[in-house]
């Protein structure tokens, strides 16, 4: 993701890897881990009647899957489910300030994930689908509102991508260009961190008086949304 | 961008519009504008050899077009620039936390551009194109850091997306079962705001002692990234 990039979609120090992520524990199964457990809205690539459609959307992700809603793209989506997609979560870390231009770029972390959704119709794995999406952005609510009615789990479309097929791209650190003649320049150069944070929970102007938020709910005002992998 | 939604990728009072935005000027005009000039990463949908990608690369964006790097998707994109692309810059607000699982949400601002990208060869046009794009993520660094050589503008893949064919979809506010029998059920519901904040700067540490960084990028640090509309 860098700026004035010849021929390369990364800059120099991105570690990018295009290869099937199946084993887990392997260092790049659990870059692949952290980055879907940081993040809860992905953005979904869908081909519906010729057409291409990038569409953000949330999603839940346990050890081998990735749930996301079958509404999400469209129904076409729905009347043909077998159809190959792209799922990539980004979460942007900051901007890389270079000595030149042409060397300005991004810290991120990004994973793709590519195949042919599964629709999920068994209601227990249904269930379990949903309470991992709900969770993935609001840990605690699945418990605390009131669950899905029979009817509700009918009326929902969950679809499951497995995670066995996936790309990781991660960009960290200062600018490429502080061993080259630009270092001379006398210019600045460094990195501008980008962070994601939760602030002040805001009523529902329609709630009675006297209702509380619940702890899981409180505790999470003001914190760090995510997580940077550990250096 | 609703959790379980039966049948609905979004929740009621979601405004969708899937039409072209040809006119500036327009509601609809202003808010893909206020959209793309909020954010600096866009997610590129495209078909490389029969396989669909969504790759995550910085933009640049003025009244009528969208820039991005021609290497951003694949060498297979630039061999076949003729193909149509769906580009999605999305920005997260919040949670919406309702009274059921069923009715939690996402408060959130999308604009999707749709079209078939145009490789810039003009060198004046690659030149202001970069420029947009550089600008768009770090105000004030194509005048501070050294500019383009001749050779690296060369070496530099551009395309442009034209702005007249996009959608945007917004969703703000509370939860939408504030009347209804959960209402009844004495849960707290409303929203948790997310924001994007700039941090501190992180001087490479490869610069020399001495050299500061500049007034565009001090004054940038701990301010909020990009705007929400005015409600």
């Amino acid at each position: 993701m860098s700026h004035p990039a010849p021929g390369r979609p990364l800059s120099r120090t991105d570690r990018s890897r295009h290869r099937r992520l199946r084993e887990q524990g392997s260092p790049d199964r659990d870059e692949l881990d952290a980055i879907l457990a940081a993040g809860f809205v992905c953005h979904l690539g869908v081909s519906v009647d010729g057409s291409l459609l990038v569409v953000p959307t949330v999603y839940g992700a346990d050890d081998t899957t990735l749930y996301f809603h079958g509404s999400a793209a469209s129904r076409s989506l729905l009347a043909a489910p077998a159809s190959s997609v792209c799922v990539t979560v980004t979460h942007v870390d900051g901007l890389v300030l270079a000595r030149s231009v042409f060397e300005h770029g991004v810290n991120y972390r990004s994973a793709m994930v590519f195949g042919t959704p599964r629709p999920v119709t068994d209601p227990d794995e249904k269930w379990a689908g949903l309470r991992c999406l709900t969770e993935q952005s609001a840990p605690g609510q699945w418990d605390y509102a009131r669950q899905p009615t029979r009817k509700e789990l009918a009326a929902t479309s969950l679809l499951a991508l497995s995670l066995d097929e996936a790309s990781v791209k991660i960009r960290t650190g200062a600018p490429d260009d502080g061993d080259t003649p630009d270092a001379e320049l006398g210019l600045w150069a460094g990195v501008l961190p980008l962070q994601t944070r939760w602030g002040t929970l805001e009523a529902d102007p329609a709630l009675p008086p006297g209702i509380q938020a619940p702890p899981h709910l409180i505790e999470r005002q003001d914190t760090a949304q995510g997580l940077r992998p550990s250096p």
